[in-house]
């Protein structure tokens, strides 16, 4: 699997559009093939820089990919002004215990 | 519980270098009131603005407060020149189901 990182920076009073809009594409995306499993993130840090914050599981960079233009191609994410969004793929590679990296 | 995601702004070539700086973190962390557990990702995205993000979880708020002030008194946490940290405290506030919000 692979773990999709999207970190939100929300324009002030625009949260729960930016949720909603959200919301919109998870109902679009979870039924794509390849799609895992989804949590947002809503800062509780007052004036975090990043309000919001998704991460999701994949089964391959491809299946997100094929995934994301079929969205973008059906037009579900509604543009909302300001709203930026910065989506990448990540891989684990520390956790708790200390000198056994999980691979570098 | 409460999840503190740490969204790390990273100088090219500073990557191995902001991991160790991390991991001394981390080592120090570990051993504080209220820590529970922490997942550093990296980005396999070609040059995603974000090149680590850190997912922990804390008992609470006022302990991860507690370790981060004792962290920055031991100094800890090497300055990387460049190097910009975002470190927030979240909650969940969705997940797969549609229409069912875990709280709002």
């Amino acid at each position: 699997d692979v773990t999709l990182i999207n970190v939100f920076e929300v324009p002030a009073g625009q949260e729960q559009r930016a949720i909603a809009a959200w919301e919109e594409a998870r109902d679009f995306l979870k039924t794509q093939p390849g799609y895992v499993t989804t949590t947002l993130h809503q800062a509780v840090t007052p004036d975090a820089r990043f309000a919001l914050i998704n991460v999701a599981t994949w089964t391959s960079a491809e299946a997100f990919a094929e995934a994301t233009r079929r969205m973008r191609e059906a037009g579900v994410f509604p543009a909302i002004e300001g709203l930026k969004i910065n989506p990448a793929l990540y891989r684990v590679v520390r956790g708790d215990e200390s000198g056994t990296p999980e691979q570098d």
